[in-house]
């Protein structure tokens, strides 16, 4: 093997350019020459490749984001796409690549990797969903950013006596949800994996201000059935369950910022173990953090099944709160 | 003088427990029994008073928020609400009262003091409003709280080639959003002093493309006329400008959370003058800071007139951004 | 069993709060009187001990330190010292203890144990030495500290082309050193475990300056044998390797503040699993982070085995910073 | 005016590269060539110029450090090398050079301005210590820094019942530990300007110990008398005070990391008030806050005038600390 590339591809998570460096710098340890492709599966069909040294990829081990871009590209799910993407890549003689990204990204991977390219997977999401991995590059950072806006908004829900619901993002994995909320020690948690009623979120919410407590915390995952903006037009106008209601949509601060000691860690050994699998002569396998060590797993296995949250933590979540 | 009392009201404030603290100590110093009265206004119709010592303001210097609670008193506006609260100081031989907040707040200290009783109060509002206060406690942290957003929305923005709308408190006053613009380095900001078009947004986000910026960024005061979900649903559907169009509503976050150094010496200096005020016998006075200096301005003058946001900087915006 | 009671022993470690939280509510919610210790094994000797109840941990989550405070304690490592805290014990009719702590914490926690005394132990200590845990509470928040602080001085390290050492807390276990070395791209890492020269460090640093770099980063632990003050005044004088020479030691912030989403996440689920333990009767285990779950471990081994820093990662320090 | 030049000189300071950005995109705009200088006065003597365009300063304003970097000349304090430098000048035809920097940096802005080469002069030291300016670059970030570390020590010294030394920087002026001990809530603050002794230092920590405080925090600038090292040296082995000593230099950190809203802001109003002195063919001035405001003060003035510390605040820090 002579020459790898990678790239980054879907949501941007905090992490991906300290992957990046790892792949550049331990890939050119290893003897590869190293490429670059911008902007995601889009550059890769465009053909956007540019060679990377040591010093490309100086002091980016502490920026979010991704010096490369990304993107979700709607071409690439297209066989005509998917085959311009392979041609650029034989074209310049380029060997394995090296996909830096999530679910989207890395159903990707294995279809390239179908096709007879030597693809790796990295896994990196904030919506901490990739079958297979604990968790991805990216969820630490995310979830350290919603809990210091947690931290913030319980300060002032408490001058004021207030309830407020905060929102994560998670489209349909409830992690960032559950997490940021036991270690906000939120009072109640809505996440897309259980179903509440709005009764049962009243009940809460009244409960907490009968104890005596001086602020009443929710969090609720974008996705989930009753988040922030379906809750608020709920109670509006309805009698006042003691506290007053308001809510924050975090949005995707989330994303961006300095990654965490975890996040660059994780990030840094995952490049690295993806140069060792090419050096080896592996491809069609996603890399990533399972058991609190960095493991392989079929891309075929993490494109066919679904990631399920782990609910036990939710159960204690009630008594945490009391 | 014997006795004094002291309240927060209105919205919280970074940094309006650091001023509790340097009233409480240095009153306390001064020779005053010093009370602190829960809640606002509310707290002072309820008569929620509690002697307050040292070891009462133990460790909040740092804390956000206020230990006193807050509360928008409607009761207060009221004249048998004043009646009732100035019956309650009286009723305790409490000889002053220290208002601490905003335009609201100060509006109602001017009341109590046309009553008789004394008032002094202490500029807090993270909107900056004060009629003759250059920066009150809390604006420093709500700018840099806005900041570090502003910075996390920038990374993320320019891994995926977005123009992103970021809203920040200020329903009448642009000075959240002038000045975390200017810090940000936003190419367009949007105030509700100055108005602007849809025409103008899009021709700033297509220019800011053209000129091969990986992102742009604007900044909206929420109380503008065209706000984050205005200018998102006007683009919605319509063709591209290059970029695509996110927002994020940054809220109440913006409230919480330690205060600055800034904030906790401007408040302790705040606290310490008042306590010199009401030592020398003074009253009806606002105290903020103005010119570098901690200045005094007749809270009659404070109700009166309105704060005019010094647009100066605006002009400079779009020559920072090219 | 009917009453439990918990300690904070040892150095502080941010993270201690959320297990206290998490042992008096969850042993509240298990039917359990639960009665906090002040002062660690000192204040179990002196018998300081107070029932605790919910809102006597409100708050208290996302709080550095320990509200219980702590101790090293000379006393209890003698018999009569142990035997005075098991008579303060078993006179209050308490069933169980909890320690939190760690390698001598732990080790007082087993002796007690042998002494008949049903005790916990939860892992916790900064410097991540407990055998049979591979991540202490604490230990993150330490590490993404220290990142801060790497971070900052290689902006100025930059400006001024300096290399500049790095000193974090590690008197024995070179853990902290050298994952935020690697999470702070630092070219050379100085840990207690492996021996290096000052020919070695010269070469390091000449050859970063050689390569075009604009500052050369050494992270070094306390305990290693070419530490901050050593490096310096060796190099005092000498001819110099391209770069000046500037140190900082980074002392005890490395234990304060706020934890992290991980370490309240950790501290939570170990305060959880306790009172799991206790109430199946369980006692003379430690529990802490082992393959990504949390496991328990004999205190027994835990004593007898001194845990050893995995070096793989530090071979590859040297590649990621080319 | 056709041409200007810009460099940073000296210590850096967060916000540097925010004044930069400002000069060269409103010079850009006034219609000059702007052109920066690599490594100050060094550079400058070197000839190390390079032309630089809006994209050069893209994604700095929230940077801490120096694009351009910093140097301190001792080649410059000589006559033949200011005269190769106004030669370099000169010799490309650049009619004015704008100095980012503290007091000697100003020296030396005040004696090429007396050779007759136009030069103006932007506050900027972390010391704060420029006469005729009352905050400059980088003070309230280096403030919040020094806070951040304080905060955390307090935290730890709290659950260990310790008096801590934190050191800051300063080392003839004593601005950094006066304002980060009262926003510290220090019991005691040392600072050049006061002497004060070890019998003074005891009598503080022994009655915060006798008073039930958890802790005693003592800030003290480097530069002081009584600093941390020789306070540590001089009790060492003395009979105890009630809490154990220990202490921690902040070192360079202070220097590091983004800049804060403040210093942002301070920086690019100095940046676009330099191109407008230069503009109007003003120069031999300082630009700094001055009152609140953008003011300019002669060069020979700075040059010629120690700035004394307003030690007000100073007397208050006991009261505000019982």
């Amino acid at each position: 093997m002579k020459r790898i590339a990678v790239l980054t591809s879907g949501g941007d998570a905090p992490g991906m350019n300290a992957a990046i460096r790892a792949v550049v710098r331990c890939g050119i340890a290893a003897g590869f020459e190293v490429y670059g492709v911008n902007h995601g599966y889009n550059g890769l069909i465009a053909g956007l490749f540019r060679q990377m040294g040591p010093r490309d990829v100086s002091g980016i081990i502490q920026a979010g984001g991704t010096v490369l871009g990304s993107s979700r590209s709607e071409e690439f799910e297209t066989e005509p796409g998917r085959e311009r993407a392979v041609k650029n890549l034989t074209g310049r003689k380029i060997d394995a690549l090296v996909v830096i990204g999530g679910n989207g990204s890395q159903t990707g991977a294995y279809l390239l990797n179908e096709m007879g390219f030597p693809t790796v997977g990295i896994a990196s999401t904030i919506d901490n969903d990739l079958y297979g991995t604990d968790q991805s590059i990216g969820v630490d950072t995310a979830l350290n950013i919603a809990l210091e806006a947690i931290d913030r908004l319980k300060v002032t829900a408490s001058s004021h006596q207030r309830a407020h619901i905060v929102e994560t993002m998670g489209r349909d994995h409830g992690y960032l949800a559950l997490m940021s909320g036991i270690a906000g020690g939120a009072e109640h948690i809505i996440i897309p994996e259980v179903e509440t009623t709005p009764d049962k979120i009243g009940a809460v919410i009244k409960k907490t201000y009968d104890s005596g407590k001086s602020h009443c915390l929710i969090v609720a995952a974008e996705g989930a059935d009753w988040n922030a903006e379906r809750i608020l037009a709920h109670f509006r106008g309805k009698p006042e369950l003691g506290f007053s209601l308001r809510a924050t949509i975090l949005g995707h601060v989330q994303r961006g910022g300095a990654p965490t000691a975890f996040d660059r860690l994780l990030a840094t050994r995952l490049g690295m173990a993806a140069v060792d699998q090419l050096t080896e002569g592996k491809s069609g396998i996603l890399l990533g953090l399972a058991c609190g060590e960095i493991k392989t797993i079929p891309l075929a296995e993490v494109k066919n099944h679904k990631k399920t949250l782990d609910l036990k933590i939710l159960a204690a979540a009630e008594k945490l709160a009391i």
